[in-house]
């Protein structure tokens, strides 16, 4: 610990999502001193959501003896700018669908001054490995988020890439299946593997699965369009072998992906975030048996595949938190 | 310039291929001050192959005012691990095919123990653009190399990207054409980048084009078998339909690749280099257009895409060159 840690032993995170907005007060070991929230709609403005955050925040700060223990703050958000620190045209959050917010700015001048950092939050999960998580003394590797989306945090020489413009790292939307048979993707294009690996994507695969074979399944019990990735996952826990072969087919593809991204940014490891993930080795397996059989030659058997280390229910704030760190 | 450029204003560039071996003493402006080359066959061992460098090296080095001069020396070099300093079982390489040369070390002692570093040729013309090229000045670009194979240079945040082992940027070998039907490419997989637009890449397409159609071709006063890019770019240039059309396919995938590369690094240029782009906007046109198709929105109108500015005759040894300034 360095003599500016024990001056200011804490950083505060906040996981910036369009539902709530969790803070909390960490230490540089990943221990949580202090936590609160807020929701983050129902404010009309940006001032005003930023009034109500640090209303919030006071509280927490006193608990852990005052602003002056506070090093920095680091915010996880959707459609964050690390480099402007802002947050642009984010469709969920009311106080920014059409405009640019400088979110960094307007916290630290309310906080006295403290520096602010911001990215999207698969970069703030790849930055709380790094800090706090399975990543640590790594220089080279890839975090994958598997959620509603699928993100990435890419981390090359000990840094976050984040491109010229502050965008890099969408691996979620490199295209998997070209051509006009590739899966419509929210992001307007056709085939990128968030189409097919993320939790909506999986429960797609279920439903064309379901409805291509008429083979028995613990699925075939529910209305095909409530089928959510956590009910392949409790099926497949449950030995359901259509709902195995759907987390083949994900893990499948989640391996060719990142025998890509191998040839790309050659990682130590690629560490999966995320409730998918919880399944364990029934999609960390085929990912692994996948990527060992398409990567190039050069590549194979060097790159770890490891589940996040960040504690799921309080990850997205440690990784925020971790940015601040970084500063 | 600073300090040290002017008291040892010059670095040693070695291209070494596997026929020759190219020298050159560069200024930090990239002018060329003296060249000389060897064979880089016909030595008996790696010992007898640097021996034989060296003799050569003199007399330029004296020419330049003596060793005292030199900064250092770059080598740019197949199967090279920049970590390492070495060679590693490089195929074409009679001194190297079957072993591990600390080649870099070798010179060092050699040449009174300046530093020496060495790279693959691809990172090496990165460098080279970013030196004296196109490049200056940039911080997040990729070089793409056409010629027998697809290289690959990626510069993040004004670094080469080298990965945890250094064999990062093997954008050749990402796959465009999943599963069966890819082309075989020669890393020994399916549907590799390189595969379809390497020069050897192009001249299959070519024979396959004759071969589904009857349509009429320049290309088809030659035998399929003797076809090369070169005799396609020629052809284009002088307007056959058909040999546009190879053009069309080769540099739409280019531009559906680099797509996928925006989502990774997000570099504010694209940069290629090599024999076929001699071919310019015949390429670069349908490379361009078929990015901007692909790619994601935010990426979209904001990459230029840039042919080498290295001289193609000396590109090798300046982007060599180009290594030693970084050390």
């Amino acid at each position: 610990m360095n003599e500016q840690q024990i001056m200011k032993p804490y950083v505060i995170g906040l996981d910036l999502g369009g539902t709530n907005s969790v803070f909390g007060i960490v230490d540089a070991r990943g221990e949580i001193k202090a936590t609160t929230a807020i929701k983050t709609g129902g404010h009309a403005t940006a001032e005003a959501y930023v009034a109500a955050c640090v209303d919030a925040l006071q509280v927490i700060i006193e608990q852990v003896g005052g602003i002056d223990k506070i090093k920095a703050m680091g915010i996880g958000a959707p459609n964050a700018n690390y480099y402007k620190g802002t947050i642009e045209y984010a469709p969920n959050l009311p106080w920014a669908h059409d405009g640019i917010v400088p979110l960094a700015d307007m916290f630290s001048k309310a906080l006295g001054g403290i520096p602010v950092a911001m990215t999207n939050d698969a970069n703030a999960a790849a930055v709380g490995e790094m800090v706090y998580g399975v990543a640590r003394g790594m220089k080279n590797f890839i975090v994958i988020t598997l959620g509603t989306g699928v993100g990435s945090g890419i981390v090359v020489n000990g840094q976050l890439l984040y491109g010229h413009d502050g965008f890099a790292g969408e691996l979620g939307h490199v295209t998997m299946v070209r051509g006009a048979e590739g899966r419509s993707c929210g992001c307007g294009r056709k085939g990128c593997l968030e189409a097919y690996c993320s939790a909506t994507g999986v429960a797609r695969t279920a439903r064309e699965l379901l409805e291509k074979t008429d083979r028995p399944s613990l699925l075939r019990e529910m209305k095909p369009e409530d089928i959510t990735s956590l009910d392949v996952s409790i099926a497949a826990g449950k030995g359901d072998e259509l709902a195995n072969e759907i987390y083949q087919f994900t893990g499948n593809m989640l391996g060719e992906a990142c025998a890509d991204f191998a040839a790309f940014s050659s990682p130590e490891a690629f560490i999966f975030f995320g409730g998918m993930v919880k399944a364990g080795e029934l999609i960390m397996k085929p990912i692994r048996e996948s990527y060992e059989r398409h990567v190039m030659k050069i590549f194979r058997g060097k790159a770890q595949f490891l589940v996040s280390g960040l504690d799921g229910a309080s990850a997205a704030v440690l990784g925020a938190s971790a940015i601040g760190w970084e500063i």
